[in-house]
């Protein structure tokens, strides 16, 4: 198997700490890409029409973006427990990655605002928006501990890969002060050898 | 059932589309909501952190987000066949969802660009990078009509709801004529009861 790698994207990254937790990752063959937001690179496009990373090679030749598929796939594959097959626990499960998800898109998209946009252009109040998400949903989990205690799966993972990236481009940010019981799930979770674990080219 | 509901929104369409296919969009009740991307709506909040519309409410209480999660919950609740359960039908499926997906969230920072943010703050090389993640898509698809031919799935859905957005906010972007695959496929696909419909509070 094969992945467009990029050593700082967090999908990426979610991608292969979900790999690791199957024991996959070893597995995964990891290929160097230039995914940029503006400079589209055309190497991906023709994978990956969205010319993002992560873009994930199966071993009979199936493309799949994003990762969502790329986890839901490995885990498939390893016959993993990362995703509950059905019930109220799926979709909580689910849900609670889209809560990662979301953590993520709005810290891209604050990032794109901060190194990518030229600065004249830049609009504090969006990158605030941006952020906030972070906050309400951290808050969200902060009065809610029971959301996280104790589970390894892909809602886990997904807010595990959020923390991470706000911890590596936000270290401003602030969040475990305001968060304590986030703070402590993530004292303990990120010490796991998946989130331990570095990929590089 | 529930749904926070704005009558733009291509994500809260994806769902309502996907609930008339599966013959339950008359069991589905729309709330009305306030999303926005900058002043963020504090009573979605409380039960979605992310502030984001479609917010799902199922009859057991769960509150369910974003659109992929409601989308499969809707189809496991139907017995439908909208996501293939297994396989590399799944995979290709729900990596044409992806790409649908993919097409919107570029289209909507796109619609943010020229709509939200305050006019001295554009930067057109960064709306036309999101639009061309349509381009290249479309084209993708373009070159492959068996990928949309004869499928009624999340991913066609997923693409068609792309295209209905298209045409309402970027009338001007003129992809018909570019790909006339896809606009072929469109005219039958847009044709559908559920791609018909239309909703409002």
């Amino acid at each position: 198997m094969k992945i467009l790698f990029s050593p700082f994207s967090p999908y990426v990254r979610k991608c292969l700490v979900t790999a690791h937790e199957l024991g996959l990752d070893q597995r995964i063959q990891l290929l160097p890409s230039n995914a940029n937001p503006v400079q589209r690179d055309q190497q991906i496009i023709r994978d990956n029409p969205l010319g993002k990373v992560p873009t994930f090679y199966t071993d009979d030749g199936q493309v799949l973006y994003d990762s969502r598929v790329i986890c839901e796939y490995l885990n498939d594959l390893a016959g993993g427990t990362l995703f509950p097959a059905s019930g109220a626990k799926r979709w909580e499960t689910l849900t609670l990655q889209s809560l990662g998800d979301g953590i993520l898109d709005g810290a891209l998209i604050a990032r794109y605002e901060d190194v990518a946009r030229p600065e004249p252009l830049r609009w504090p109040e969006w990158r605030a928006a941006q952020l906030d998400k972070a906050e309400t949903s951290l808050a969200h989990l902060n009065a809610r501990p029971e959301l996280l205690e104790g589970r390894v799966d892909i809602g886990a993972i997904a807010v595990g890969c959020a923390l991470w990236y706000l911890d590596l481009r936000f270290a401003d940010f602030g969040w475990r002060d305001r968060h304590p019981a986030v703070a402590r799930w993530f004292a303990a979770f990120g010490e796991r050898p998946s989130m331990q674990a570095n990929w590089s080219l």
